[in-house]
């Protein structure tokens, strides 16, 4: 039947489009207004393309394009989950299987089978493609955060500590990138755009 | 100088997030706001993904994906311009040379050639990745006029002759797509979401 596989192709590409509607926590550097899922999702597959050669381990720059545009895809059905928030951090795993069953489920059954695999393999960060997706996709909100005085960071009173102990796993990825990142959080603190620690309760 | 090199390629990662506030005529299938060309390109790049088998002669999926994701970033200086619109056509082609020039030029050389390379090749529509690219691009404006009940051809008076003497270059790509989307657009002039041609003056 390949007018009905067509059929479901369609039916999942329209099914993504609501990707657009689901806010992320970051800005844009322009407007400051906040920056939804699918246009993170673009800005970070253009980055694997220019910035695959920091990748330490070899990786298939296709692939990680691929695992970078399919990502985030389960939020359309799970929302987005702000990396800080611990108690929906917490939850994230089950909302996200449920999400990328009905999505990706929506597609021919090879691939579904494909899609759902490479979001697998990104959130088991257990490649070398997926360690560097993933550094990708964490360094994006610092360079974000930085290039907006540090809005989202103020505007949930995230530290410099936390900063730096979410985002260290982009050196799993990339030494290059984790220094750059690092620099970037001191110069921040040094900026006053970022809080050092949280005070010590008086 | 790599540290020289890694902050081009930052500063053009930074400059394109400027893409996502630039406004396209279609709108999204759910909250009916108007769509922007970060997110479109997205949106088409994985289209490709899904939608590769039914490329006419072979292609490179994931070279048609690296095209997609770059094929729009001109705009961030040139706008989107709708094609529908003659006069702005009219002068595309020197806006977006300019552009290209700027905003690839951001980057170290051999980034930016490359880059600017994929560009015109989509462009010019003459290898076989870059018709398929193209015919993805059209025809997804198409699905979202007829998810959106016309809205975006109503409101500019757009008719049947004019929307097939557009997309039926989508054959050039892939007769299957064409097929189905020239089927679309016949259902849409029959449900009265398009209107079938000019009024003939009185």
């Amino acid at each position: 039947m390949p007018r009905e596989r067509l059929e479901r192709q369609i039916r999942f590409i329209l099914e993504i489009d609501k990707l657009k509607e689901v806010l992320r926590r970051t800005y844009l550097t322009g407007s400051l207004r906040r920056e939804n899922t699918a246009e993170h999702s673009w800005h970070v597959a253009v980055m694997a393309l220019v910035l695959a050669e920091y990748a330490d381990q070899p990786v298939d720059p296709a692939r990680v394009v691929k695992m970078l545009l399919v990502h985030d895809i389960v939020e359309v059905d799970a929302g987005d989950t702000y990396v800080y928030d611990e108690a929906a951090v917490a939850t994230r795993a089950e909302r996200e299987e449920r999400a990328a069953a009905r999505l990706f489920g929506l597609l021919p059954s090879d691939q579904a089978a494909e899609l759902a695999g490479l979001w697998r393999e990104f959130d088991a960060r257990r490649s070398a493609d997926a360690r560097f997706a993933a550094a990708l996709d964490r360094i994006m909100p610092v360079l974000h955060n930085v290039a907006t005085g540090g809005r989202s960071w103020r505007e949930h009173g995230i530290t410099a500590d936390r900063v730096v102990a979410r985002n260290r796993t982009i050196a799993d990825g990339s030494a290059a990138l984790w220094e750059y990142a690092r620099r970037l959080i001191e110069r921040a603190v040094a900026d006053g755009v970022l809080a050092a620690a949280p005070e010590a309760p008086s």
